[in-house]
């Protein structure tokens, strides 16, 4: 799936560079959810992005450099966990935006197989730790919040929280490989609300 | 996977089948170690184990049935959960008892080898599922014996508190791929004991 604005016969460098990496980005993540780690290759990835193969070779480097960058730019996004004015309505909707990424048709495959990835190919672990670490910190906002209002004890390690949340559905997706339904999705998040409420996260000052 | 009492040539059924059949399972997990997934080959396993290559083929089919027959071999041991009395110890001492295996040089590489074959293969998917359902079901009497003793409440959720004891630590392991220290598997078990006591997995009457 290549984004619709991808022109890459543009006049215009600064907008060119920007859409052809996203055009490289978005055939990466497609080779990716349709062929997997083992399949992706840059002609692939040069075919479905409309972007020479000496070009992909020569900015990207190989397969490993895709997947770095198609995470990195994920990066860049302007993400911001919910905000529901609860603490455990936030974490509830946290767990369910990630169930319901990871249950996307198109979303989900490609994140799993770049999950996949990370198994084989130390760049691409190493881009993917990244951008979970990001992620994780941006969701810490969560639990600030929470301790502004009084919801939970002050000194609460708020990524410890944040990563309770969102590991049972990783483990549920990836590791068993069982169904992850609205119902465990909020059972994980009431979980961690209430191991934070009883202070098994309150280790720092 | 062709089943365990094929015996083509033996002459002695039991034993010669049983050690070969342990001799493959070891040779696979160690190519699996030291190769991955992609790097599995049945010549290789053949080399190893010492048993010929068309024996191989003909038993275990290739690279799925071998890692399908490690996995349903591995299900066969006699493996019980920790028993230390209390519900918080045995949680305890099951999250740091995941935490060793994977820590472990010969185990956790070759462990980690077959949740990446998971990814790729269908066949081991399933056998990986299987394998971990097994684990979790005899993980169960942890919570039955906290219930019989008054620890938990009445009808919690056996197999949600198990999930929950180890779901942080293979999200550390192979998702956010943080550093799974013995601090972190104990906060993984304080955390499903808090949720446990709350009643967040009384869901079954």
């Amino acid at each position: 799936m290549v984004a619709a604005d991808t022109q890459p016969s543009s006049r215009r460098p600064g907008g060119r560079t920007a859409r052809t990496r996203a055009a490289v980005r978005d055939a990466t993540l497609a080779e990716l959810a349709a062929h997997g780690y083992a399949g992706l290759t840059v002609e692939a990835v040069a075919e479905r992005s409309g972007v020479h193969r000496t070009t992909v070779y020569r900015r990207w480097g190989g397969v490993d450099g895709l997947i770095v960058d198609a995470l990195d730019l994920a990066g860049t996004d302007d993400w911001q966990p919910p905000d529901t004015g609860t603490f455990a309505g936030d974490c509830g909707a946290l767990a369910e935006e990630v169930r319901r990424s990871f249950a996307d048709p198109v979303e989900g495959p490609s994140a799993a197989a770049v999950f996949e990835a990370a198994f084989r190919s130390p760049p691409a672990a190493e881009a993917l730790r990244g951008f979970l670490a990001d992620r994780h910190a941006r969701s810490e906002v969560v639990v600030e919040r929470a301790m502004t209002r009084g919801e939970v004890p002050a000194g609460t390690d708020a990524g410890a929280v944040v990563r309770a949340v969102v590991a049972p559905l990783y483990h549920r997706l990836f590791i068993t490989r069982e169904v992850l339904d609205a119902e465990a999705a909020a059972r994980a998040a009431a979980a961690a609300v209430a191991a934070t409420s009883a202070g098994v996260f309150s280790s720092k000052g």
